[in-house]
């Protein structure tokens, strides 16, 4: 075989990730998988994202678009090839049918129907490597698939768009307008590849949102999350949340943990708001990534972003970890993971010497 | 006279600016100014920042450095050359004594009594270039000295320091680590180069704080602001703001403008809280620049960064323009400025496709 740089293997997984960017939403609950074919002298000969449930995998449609190309390549996939036959057959037969002589795969599968593609592939004297790219893979399309089969639970992203003081509305009600286009296309563009969209009843009542995924010239995207509505107040007919553009799920319920248990269906779930919701998945403890959206704004009064009822004290704050900023427009978006609780005493210790009112 | 890359001119005002940044706190009333000789080869030979009144300006000291390498050379400087004897005899004079060929600067002096320098060198055979990275030299140290020459009132920072639902104190009156021990220096670093720090009556008998420039081990910087204290509360002696390890002034008005109209003597002024001061100074349209120092926190509950009594709709919000964002740590710090009305039409309609809640 050609000595394989590893860079091009690196370049390669990038590429499958990006791909499988777009099965995201449509593989559910398959996970969104993405794979690359290199031909024996590492060029890409075909790309492939999983399709929805009861069409290809990933490998597959990397394999039908490299054709012949792929006998004595590499196939680059994010996830490990499947072993088993679901609505499928599995990945290890059409890998093995092309001729491919090598597999990268960043992430080895975590169920046991589906995992083992590697030994076999292995015992057919393929060439395996498992682990390349494996955390940044892991924090791309698949991270709500993978903290699904970790946890059994569905990956819960609180969204929270303010001012620079925190605010989501004016004292009189008014809430639109704070946050700029390009945020607003940004949250379309994540709705259009989410599982679900949570709000609380507050939400509905005060300014009956569509909770589509929509363009920017309004039309709705070809996909739709489900919506999802969380409280015990009567919804009147004629809201928009209930119109037929996308299904509707209603919990009458507080408890987020009850509202994750309705949702067994799904993987990647967005909680939209109000302040009311975002405080009670805070205080569950059952918010996975943060995403803020921030306005370059000071309103100065008015609703904050998160009440909760049973904070009390700073030491009650929720830390995090910034992932990372980015610039929309006037606005930023800065994604956060949460941060693991200080178990060193040297960490506590600097937490102690930090401050923030002037002294 | 060997042609001048403009790229080593550029270069030279940066060393210029970088400079003066030592002389902020220290020069006032007179402006921080930064100066670089090049000699006749252009190498740097001499730099130099504004002394303490009645000191050498930033060109003398920049001179007496250069010595007999000047002759021929060129100064750099951030500020047109002072043409007039004050404490100190005018700069003019200086460079022409040293035999300066060439002067370049970034912004002329919009002073009557100090102005005309350029006009004088170039009557006596100096090539003088003015306007030289004006934009990037404004908003540098020398930002504040030309907002006092321009407005007649000191440059206004307001500073806040929140959590990411902007909560500045838990309900239960905690406030101190917010923010990390790398915002914390900053403020600190800050406070060194300023020439007053405001708080109100409300911060300072709820935490009794220094309002002091330290070190990271506590020690005291060499120079300390003004501290200054509003509202119309008595202050209860043994407070610490009131101890002789930096000046204080009270102003017992609540009218910022009063406040301002007290720091005449005063140029760089940092507004840090609380709530109610932040919202007092948002609402008299007398903030030049918002620094926010955000910690990767959720609170949930408590008192916000800023809580006015007047504003009651979204139209009402304050909107700021993005300057930079930098990573502190944990925290990250925004630097903003008041952002224009939008005059055009199209701005406006703009504005109105933005949205915050979701839809
Ligand atoms: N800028 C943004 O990103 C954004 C996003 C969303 C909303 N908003 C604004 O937020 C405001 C609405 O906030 P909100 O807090 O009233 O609405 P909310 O959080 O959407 O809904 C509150 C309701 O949720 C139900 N609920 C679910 N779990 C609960 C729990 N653990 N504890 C208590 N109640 C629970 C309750 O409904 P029942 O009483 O029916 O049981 C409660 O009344 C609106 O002004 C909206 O414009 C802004
Ligand atoms: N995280 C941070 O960056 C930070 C910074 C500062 C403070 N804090 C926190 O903020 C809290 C204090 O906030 P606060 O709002 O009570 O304090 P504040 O804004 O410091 O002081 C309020 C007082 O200022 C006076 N005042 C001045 N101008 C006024 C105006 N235009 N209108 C009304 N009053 C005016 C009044 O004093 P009189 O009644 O005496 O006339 C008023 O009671 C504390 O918990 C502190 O820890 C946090």
């Amino acid at each position: 075989m050609v000595p394989l740089p590893s860079a091009v293997v690196d370049e390669a997984m990038r590429i499958a990730v990006a791909v499988s960017e777009s099965a995201r939403g449509i593989s559910t609950p398959n996970p969104p998988v993405g794979a690359v074919i290199l031909d024996a002298e590492h060029r890409v000969v075909g790309t492939g994202a999983t399709a929805a449930p009861g069409g290809p995998h990933a490998e597959v449609v990397a394999l039908r678009e490299a054709g012949a190309a792929a006998a004595g390549g590499t196939a680059v996939v994010t996830l490990e090839p499947c072993d088993h036959t679901g609505r499928t057959g599995p990945c290890t037969e059409a890998l093995l049918a092309a001729g491919v002589a090598r597999v990268v795969h960043a992430l080895a599968d975590p169920t046991p129907a589906a995992s083992g593609g590697g030994e076999t592939l292995t015992r057919a004297g393929v060439a395996v490597e498992s682990g390349r790219l494996a955390d940044e893979v892991a924090r791309g399309p698949l991270r709500a698939w993978l903290h699904r089969q970790r946890t059994g639970r569905p990956h819960v992203t609180l969204k929270l768009a303010s001012t620079l003081d925190g605010r989501i509305a004016a004292p009189d009600g008014t809430s639109r307008w704070i946050t700029g286009p390009a945020a607003r296309a940004d949250v379309h563009a994540e709705r259009a590849r989410l599982d679900a969209i949570v709000v609380g009843t507050g939400t509905v009542l005060a300014d009956d949102p569509a909770l589509t995924a929509r363009g920017d010239d309004g039309t709705l995207a070809a996909r739709q999350p489900l919506r999802v509505v969380v409280g015990r107040r009567d919804l009147p007919t004629g809201l928009r949340v209930l119109d037929d553009s996308a299904p509707t799920r209603v919990v009458r319920d507080h408890d987020p943990h009850v509202v994750l248990a309705a949702l067994d269906d799904v993987n990647d779930v967005l909680v939209e708001g109000g302040a009311t919701l975002a405080a009670a998945f805070l205080d569950a403890d059952l918010v996975d990534r943060l995403v803020v959206y921030l306005a370059p704004t000071v309103l100065g009064a008015g609703r904050s972003a998160v009440e909760s009822t049973v904070v009390g004290t700073l030491a009650d704050a929720r830390r995090f970890r910034r992932e990372s900023v980015t610039a929309l427009g006037e606005d930023l978006r800065l994604d956060l993971v949460p941060a693991a609780a200080p178990s060193h005493p040297a960490a506590a210790r600097t937490q102690q010497e930090q401050t923030c009112s002037p002294e």
